[in-house]
């Protein structure tokens, strides 16, 4: 299952992938839209067309990492040069890039992923082979889909050091939303409301302040570009958040305490810490369930860390 | 100025502060109602009256490190044994403070102060002499305060290795709630929202949900008192916090865009990190107008590095 990987898009995710996927000893190339400074003896070219017939040709793991908003136009390449890869991406939202896979006729042979790691700094030159080292990398494990390119793509996050967590395409986007999309939202009005205070306040401003703000001094395109893709989610994890804020409002004012807020809270963040992930072993690929077990070891906690 | 130095509560704060003064050559001394495990050398001990004493007979700064439940009867305690003294404190709700000190009849030598250092450990064993080290240290400086206490609390603070920061105690409460109160809330929501997305959202959470989330690992009861404290001012930063997750919330689901916080959010950040701290110098602390000019420099967030 090692096939060739052919990575399209080499900002820091992609090209973290090409990195890792080399360093892993995969054979694979990657193209850039305006090509890459300083490629290092990595096979990388600003000639789309020419990595996809290479890809049709060696029967390679086609890697859609440009951001959302060029989707689009790179599936219409793929569906072109080379419509019969087995495809995968690794864009933050799964929804809206299973919908763009279909619009384009690339639905048969595509299994979505996501790799859960850092997005503050962006581009080729912050790209690290061992960025997903002990990451979870989500593939989505939807009914239908073909169970060899799931294989294909599992190994593949296993190769670049991750961990594999399969659950769909919808559950994902609903989990994200609530801890990656809602927190750089909750970054930002944290950070306007600090700000706000004034320097006096940014003077005061110590851990809680720095670590609550953290994500927002990411690039702003960035942050919209990937919470935007996800709004139907996010607007439910962010009444979610306005429900507990204004509970917590009315209890502070009524009768002085935060208890319920911070002790949910507390235990929250105790479960985050004292998690332990159940290896999820002895999956029968042939078998006709295999998809709908593996999202309910995803849903239970449980990571693939081999195959 | 450097006055002999009586601290009442060895916390993480409290024995902090001793640490410290000891380590700068001061004359220190503390009291802790349980007395402290491995006092090391330290002259600690469980007798208030007697700590108090000292404090009378030797004109020390005597330094209020007890949780705000406490606060009264301890100062009951300062009011019998040592009601001359220079006092101040380092618990973090100014206003309550000062409410409290002037019910013991202590208004007349006391300036309220707050190092603003980590809290997410506690007790003696966590307490280290260096933990103010580049910390920002309010001296409250409100009109009609002792200028000579002022100056013996700024000295204490800058033995510590902080730097001052002169404020206003209702302008101290006013900043705190927002960079450290509504934090705390925030993260206790996150962590709610986050902890109900069960399993598979625990397993997804990266950077942004552990940093967002990390002060929600704080004991409940020490945010509880915290910012229960400055209730006022922390209802106010979280109806802030809540018009603007309502605005952006409305804005995505009208627009699709969440460009307006992003950007808010982000630009606030960049003022955090590019933030560059003016000395306050030349202060003639014998002038009338002094505790203006220190309010007025804090506010245009200058800091105090020396006396």
């Amino acid at each position: 299952m090692s096939v060739p990987v052919c990575v399209l898009g080499l900002g820091l995710i992609g090209g973290s992938v090409l990195r890792a996927a080399v360093a892993a000893g995969r054979d694979a190339w990657g193209y850039n839209r305006s090509g890459v400074a300083g490629a290092g003896g990595f096979e990388v070219g600003s000639d789309l067309s020419a990595a996809l017939r290479r890809a049709a040709a060696e029967d390679a793991l086609v890697v859609l990492a440009v951001p959302m908003t060029a989707v689009d136009p790179v599936l219409a390449a793929v569906a072109f040069e080379a419509p019969g890869c087995a495809l995968t991406d690794v864009v933050s939202v799964k929804a809206a890039v299973a919908r763009a896979v279909q619009r384009n006729g690339l639905s048969q042979r595509y299994v979505g992923g996501h790799p859960m790691a850092g997005t503050s700094e962006s581009g080729w030159a912050a790209s690290d082979a061992r960025l997903f080292h002990g990451a979870s990398w989500v593939v989505a494990a939807d009914d239908g889909l073909d169970v060899t390119v799931w294989q294909r793509v599992a190994r593949l996050a296993l190769d670049c050091g991750a961990h594999v967590v399969p659950a769909s395409a919808a559950e994902h986007d609903v989990a994200v939303a609530r801890i990656s999309h809602l927190p750089h939202v909750l970054a930002a009005v944290l950070a306007g409301v600090g700000g706000d205070g004034g320097q006096l306040a940014l003077s005061l401003a110590a851990g809680s302040f720095r670590d609550g703000t953290r994500v927002a001094g990411t690039r702003p395109e960035l942050i919209q570009a990937m919470c935007e893709a996800n709004d139907a989610a996010l607007l439910e994890a962010m009444d979610d958040a306005m429900a507990r804020l204004s509970a917590a409002r009315d209890a502070l004012q009524s009768t002085g305490s935060l208890a319920a807020v911070v002790g949910e809270g507390h235990r929250a963040r105790l479960r985050l810490d004292a998690q332990a992930h159940p290896a999820i072993t002895g999956i029968d690929f042939s078998s006709a369930g295999v998809l709908a077990q593996l999202r309910e070891a995803g849903r239970a906690g449980g990571v693939l860390r081999s195959l």
